[in-house]
């Protein structure tokens, strides 16, 4: 069997080996999308995100192995933004997880902020469609809930899931903040901790500032590490599903999220052809030269590069 | 006297102003930076960053008084992740600046993550331009070290200043490793902490294992709110601009920084002009709803909407 035959049958190494070449940007992986795309919309996306510190990575691994026990297959994109200057503290949680994913029904993959050719948002997008066409029925995509970047690639799911913790900091909490509006179900993760249910209360309070919309998120109180409060959450990721399916939001929902790969994926596609182009030019070297010595400033100089194209 | 005479005479009110027009993308504010652009590249910029809670507003805050003192008129550009959902706690750091911002040699400007029509990056480039025609001697530019258009702000600084606490959580070391290797100096705040000792000995041996460059950043013990250490930090702010500039560097840099900055440019009014021409083509929604459903695949969609223009 060549490699996207053996993806179909849901090997799990063909399915690594095609989010690897992928990266990479080899057009073999995208052929093998573009050839299996009609099968794919089965799997279900569920962003994770939240400040740091918050358990993002132990959440995920209870609701994974609860999903397990209803008899579904997962996959886990974890998106990790370590670098090769330190080798990854994060990676000490995807340890943890190491024995889920020697699980058959588990896929999990880590996702570096450097290292994606072409985006990690195109990474993770692609990346989504391969564990669609091998087979999963949950797709778990974890990031920290901070970065513009970040933040993008976890709206582009189904549901979203914003795990917080009891007593963080202000700063923290005005990172946090700027996401709050794309929850669809608040996790606070660490209950056990004192100052749980005044997190709560100010959770709650945002959400009424918001009220008028027919969708309230839920926020629940839960602990990864002591396993509570998992089959609840889980539960409320499932009702939320059946909201978006029952009332059309979800194929509204993911037409918007097409739009926007698709523009990504053309904005992408028109930086390399100009990349390229630019390259090729001696005049574009000449123009930045000039800017750096004053000669000309960067407004005139990008109306002069777009007149060359 | 119009607006641009004002601007040009250092009046702190029209300078404000400049950058609110800049940033609801008016083309008033372009075009003063147009015709005065040969006036800049004067300021020096400082991209000061690091993880939430490390006190970096604080410690722009005695970083500014200490350039006061010594007979230097500062900018300073805090990009602010807060929301309307919460109204912002960094504010709260902000507000402590207060009587700062009544001093007539510094202006102070917050930039929310939202808002800025056209990216915060390009704000954020356009107000460094307005505040060099103002005619300041130093420009902080001041943002939470997470996420990547977070950080190329911070990167397009002459200088980089990494700010670090001890004892942060696994978690918030990942983040910040991410860019640790943009640095151009450390300061590890609240050093009056348990621990300081510690981060300063991890920092230091990061730093060996990328031996062989010239220049190696020097790791600094400060305290902001003890206002020790500050006179030393800014001597350092000043050894490395002598640094970049004995060596030629600081040209290398700010052609580097202009490159990004005219391509970012390039691929933001490209990119206007595709979403006006996709919104009158009836076609493009077509392609998208073939995608939805799964007719089409989205990187065949890519290719037919490339075609397309």
């Amino acid at each position: 069997m060549n490699l996207e035959e053996r993806l179909l049958h849901g090997d799990k190494r063909a399915c690594a080996r095609v989010i690897t070449i992928m990266e990479n940007n080899q057009k073999k992986a995208f052929e093998i999308i573009r050839n299996n795309y009609h099968k794919t919309g089965n799997a279900y996306v569920i962003g994770i995100t939240g400040p740091p510190g918050s358990g993002k990575s132990t959440l995920t691994d209870r609701l994974t192995r609860e999903l397990l026990n209803r008899g579904k297959k997962v996959g886990i994109i974890a998106i990790d933004p370590t670098s090769p200057f330190t080798g990854g503290a994060i990676l000490g949680d995807r340890i943890r997880m190491n024995d889920l994913s020697l699980n058959e029904n588990v896929f999990i993959r880590s996702m570096g902020t450097r290292g994606s050719l072409g985006g990690l948002s195109k990474a993770a997008q692609g990346a989504i469609k391969v564990l669609d066409i091998y087979g999963v029925d949950y797709i778990f995509v974890e990031t920290v809930g901070v970065g513009q970047s970040e933040i993008d690639i976890v709206k582009a799911a189904d549901t979203v899931l914003m795990v917080m913790v009891p007593n963080l900091g202000d700063d923290i909490q005005a990172i946090k903040a700027g996401i709050m509006e794309i929850a669809d179900i608040f996790a606070i993760n660490k209950s056990d901790i004192d100052g749980a249910d005044k997190t709560q209360v100010e959770i709650e309070m945002n959400l009424d500032l918001n009220q008028g919309e027919d969708y309230r998120p839920p926020v629940l109180k839960v602990s990864a590490r002591k396993n509570e409060g998992i089959g609840s959450l889980v539960d409320e990721i499932v009702g939320h599903r059946e909201y978006l399916e029952e009332t059309g939001e979800l194929k509204k929902r993911r037409k918007r999220n097409t739009k926007m790969e698709i523009l990504n994926l053309v904005e992408e596609e028109l930086m390399e052809i100009i990349f390229s182009k630019m390259k090729k030019e001696s005049s574009f070297d000449a123009i930045i030269d000039n800017v750096v010595s004053r000669k000309l400033d960067p407004y005139t100089a990008r109306d002069n590069i777009i007149k060359l194209i």
